[in-house]
């Protein structure tokens, strides 16, 4: 039966076949968009070769331009020009000034339809075509588009950052260099100006250090560009890693009513200090107060007006003085009060937290961590990945006051489950950059750090280094050819120079320290049986130090309700947390990991800030 | 080559295909916990069955429990019972307590090793299993468990919401019920007890409702775990569909500067609450006047100091009256700037920005939107899926404080193009629900909404329906069979009780409306050639309305401009926006998806804010 309907349907089969031999499959375009990426194009294998001769529409800005004129007898044929006889965007100011007039001229014949005077003076310049190179975001490489010099709308193109949108056939260029394949335009669609007096990226080479003022504008740099195609690829490989590994993605709350106590390094959220919000927000006075204030006001007034009419009658002086006597008094009173309303007024200024939107004191969340176990005590593997916030006003510009966090807890977990869940996950998600980025990374290598390539290919084939705290206290101790800032002893936290050297001296590759003493982390780490170390780990890669924090959790309801008792903590705010280990308790592991970090880490930036969005919304430093 | 190396390994390889036919590769471990997760177990496609025979490590908490007694000549033999012989956990309170006598006797009488005269005189009741259902939260699906008396430790699993990590065997059921496969414990590991008088959760179905309080505790409800790992593929699928089509996913700040235009629906958020920071944030008073009754007050002391020793002295009654008189008017005026001033503070309370922490007022974000335009104008096609805030006190409790969405930018694409894109989104994630959260959509549909299958699925296999605005308003105002609360004309924005009737009823599957006047949209929507409407659409979907909203961003510099002019927008803070047009503009569009809004779609849900974590930090309402 299939046999014979494959005969029936031969002759087309053939057919189509015969097609296939002969055309290539045309390149679609994206399918939200009447263009075609130029990332399909250049980042083939072929680097787009196989898709010569076919017509496609491309968009993207312009990145730089070239002139080239053509030899004499070839007319408009654009393809073929003298080599070396070019003029570049930034060779000089008067020849790209004449080029322009050239330029425009030429435009001014089409639109005008005519051949004026001054053209026909001109008319043995040679033509020119103009070389632009544009990229669309999609991928580091440029597409080069060839524009013939009688198009229209050509001397708008002309500037570095101007936007096109433009229809033509791919061709191979007639002198082979980086690029394999071309586009020769033949209608401009679209073009978006630039205000070149206003625009701050005219010029080829910009220290993102000067483009504080301009981040909506940094993204069309190639190096904030290659960033965040970098983050993308960081992002999207750590929902895969847990996504495989059948973790469960919680989106947390970033609006928390728990104070952590830190509050103050904790952000307030509020709507008293909205302008619409009534005055009666701020309630610094007592009402009883404010209430004899008003009492001895109108006696004052009354007071005063009893004044005004002895004066008048010109009454018993004794009469008069006694009044005014009484007067001093109830005066003295009164500003004594106000004097005290308005210091307790300067000095305290309680807000009626009533009034305020959630009833209470709110801040923005600096860890989902302590709620993220809630979920992983019901659904045992689960993770977050969102924005945390930190009120620091840190020396060290790599801190941000918002950033995002992945955060991983595991029930039914220890301590070393989570220290191969962390490692296998930066793993994951570094191959992730090597495997689908690696032409932002060549170019991260040229511009940023030459050896970040080198640095995570090591991570990707080695396991990592792991010691006990004890170890390297031990080993640090022992170190002579360097003298630290700060001793370092046991029991003490190790200190960043600490860190680094293990890091970047003695291991050069990320280190696991763990079994930490229970003094230097937080409460809820399980303190193990010794009673002086704690279950908890951190991963310290070179360059930027703490990359990954983790522990194992205290499961004992007795031994964690102790822990809050000795350290103080607000019993009422943690008994829901508490909670987890009342009722069917089990052991559970996680950590947590400062995405930025990562970021850093992958491509060596000593500071972030200038590479993220908006960045005046998020750093302590005033910009 | 390739043949002579196969043949030499030929005896190795038939070895192990031997094995292969004989035993079944042994299931294997969660990677980060020494235990197998149970969907690898239940969400097989033979439901375990092939399973049979392993030994596993299992962990979970206990759903439900019920003894059975067993024949008497069939001693410890686990798995044959009598039918029907059997006593729930929830049968009786009575009842339950005897067992639990009998349980506890059994485990004291293993711990102490000696048949004590109370044992003895039971020695003639039946010995009993215990089967306790348990749930991981990996799936809906619970695993049986099959306890022996004899074991140690059972009387502490006997209660819902204990956690148990337990190691057994895999064996058919007995009797062929709802599960194919069950567990024969025969070592408890692990067990975390229940304080049963404090935990909510002991009963057998309790309403969401009831769990307000217990947020913490929700996620172990089937109900809410359910939501979660269906919430997780939705999530997972958003950053599929984008990866796949060559999206980049940009972080964006959820702290903004840019007050837009809504500052009463926003959040502050500031440091200048914060206990630990000095008074002088609060700097309601101007200095002058501050100076003034400084003076004042100082002349004040002078003239009552000098009145008291005029007292003293006895001298000139004339003097002492013209002093008073004098000390009258200070007063006077004292009391007059103190009022303005206390006034002002009520009134005013106008913080000190300058020292709060970014050195101005600052908000927390109610859509990425117009920042992700600038990203969109330098990487083409980007998208970004993060929290927004709004501090609406809304009627209705479907809006929540914090909400996570999903914000598209595409640019060179129209309007069509978004609307494509919005729609095949939406298709894409739902269909990922249909596909890996099968069993939780038929536990939803059997405890939430019996139509939430149908409904998903009659979206993923239509195309939505699409009408022009003026479509719709004529279609709502030939509706005879139902009358509006509100009428309906051109010009104004359609009430939820229109988009209802048009998705719920007309048309019964999500609608996108586009084309609306350009008044009940924003400022930044490109305006059509008829100059009154504009190139917005909307997906209104059955039961929870608005899905999507989106639009073509004006890219004419001079348009957008006059705009912000018409609607007294503050320029100042848009110059930035108006950059995008300025430099390299190209058409652009995008859309929003409110991420809560499909999750109520797909699962039914009339209310969220019971299934998400910890709401008292979310919503509105008072709880």
């Amino acid at each position: 039966m299939l046999n014979s309907k494959y005969h029936t349907q031969a002759p087309t089969s053939k057919m189509s076949s015969e097609q296939n031999q002969t055309t290539t499959i045309p390149i679609e375009n994206f399918k939200y968009s009447k263009r075609v990426v130029l990332k399909s194009i250049l980042s083939r294998g072929d680097k787009g070769l196989g898709l010569v001769g076919q017509r496609v529409v491309v968009g993207g800005w312009v990145k730089s331009k070239r002139e080239k004129k053509m030899k004499k007898d070839q007319g408009s044929k654009v393809g073929s020009f003298e080599v070396g006889d070019e003029t570049r965007s930034n060779v000089g100011c008067c020849e790209a000034i004449l080029a322009r007039i050239r330029m425009l001229r030429s435009v001014g014949r089409l639109i005008l339809g005519r051949d004026g005077e001054v053209e026909r003076k001109e008319e043995d310049h040679r033509p020119c075509v103009v070389l632009l190179k544009i990229n669309d975001g999609s991928c580091v490489d440029n597409l080069q588009v060839v524009i013939d010099s009688s198009m229209s709308l050509l001397s708008e193109v002309m500037s570095t950052g101007t936007s096109i949108l433009v229809e033509g056939v791919l061709e191979q260029p007639l002198i082979q260099g980086k690029h394999k394949i071309e586009l020769k335009a033949e209608k401009i669609i679209h073009v978006g100006v630039v205000d070149l007096k206003k625009y701050p990226l005219a010029k080829t080479r910009i220290s993102l250090e000067s483009l504080k003022a301009y981040s909506h504008l940094r993204p069309r740099t190639t190096t904030v560009a290659s960033i965040t195609r970098i983050r993308n690829t960081l992002t999207y490989a750590t929902h895969t890693f847990f996504h495989n590994n059948g973790f469960i993605y919680v989106h947390m709350p970033v609006i928390t009513t728990t104070d952590i106590g830190a509050s103050s390094n904790m952000f307030q959220v509020t709507t008293l200090l909205n302008k619409t919000e009534d005055a009666t927000n701020l309630n610094p006075t007592n009402d009883r107060e404010n209430l004899s204030l008003e009492v001895i006001k109108s006696s004052i007034k009354e007071k005063s007006n009893n004044i005004e009419e002895l004066k008048r009658s010109e009454s018993n002086r004794e009469v008069l003085l006694a009044a005014l006597l009484d007067l001093q008094k109830a005066n003295e009173l009164a500003l004594q009060i106000e004097g005290k309303q308005s210091e307790s007024k300067i000095n305290k200024t309680e807000l009626n937290h009533v009034k305020d939107f959630f009833s209470r004191p709110a801040y923005l969340s600096v860890s989902a961590g302590l709620y993220l176990e809630s979920y992983a005590c019901a659904l045992s593997s689960v993770y977050t990945f969102g924005p945390i916030f930190r009120a620091e006003k840190s020396q060290s510009m790599k801190q941000l006051a918002e950033m995002w966090m992945v955060e991983v807890e595991l029930a039914f977990a220890e301590l070393e489950d989570a220290m191969n869940c962390a490692e296998d996950f930066l793993k994951f998600i570094i191959y992730a950059v090597l495997n689908d980025c690696s032409d932002d990374m060549k170019f991260i290598a040229k511009r940023i750090d030459k050896d970040c390539i080198d640095r995570i290919q090591s991570i990707g084939s080695n396991a990592f280094a792991r010691i006990t705290y004890t170890e390297a206290v031990e080993l640090l101790n022992k170190v002579t050819e360097k003298t630290f800032q700060q001793n370092i002893e046991w029991g003490i936290n190790l200190s960043e120079e600490h860190e680094s050297y293990l890091a970047d001296e003695v291991y050069k590759q990320p280190v696991i320290i763990y079994d930490y003493p229970k003094e230097v982390k937080p409460f809820y780490v399980h303190v193990k049986e010794d009673g002086k170390t704690c279950s908890a780990f951190d991963i310290i890669a070179p360059r930027v130090g703490v990359l990954v924090r983790g522990s194992q959790k205290e499961e004992n309801i007795d031994k964690i309700s102790t822990r809050v008792g000795e350290l103080g903590l607000p019993r009422e705010q943690y008994d829901w947390y508490l909670d987890i280990r009342r009722h069917g308790t089990v052991k559970h592991s996680g950590f947590s990991v400062g995405f930025e970090n990562v970021v850093m880490f992958v491509t060596g930036l000593d500071d972030i800030k200038d590479t993220i969005p908006f960045p005046r919304s998020y750093v302590s430093a005033s910009i």
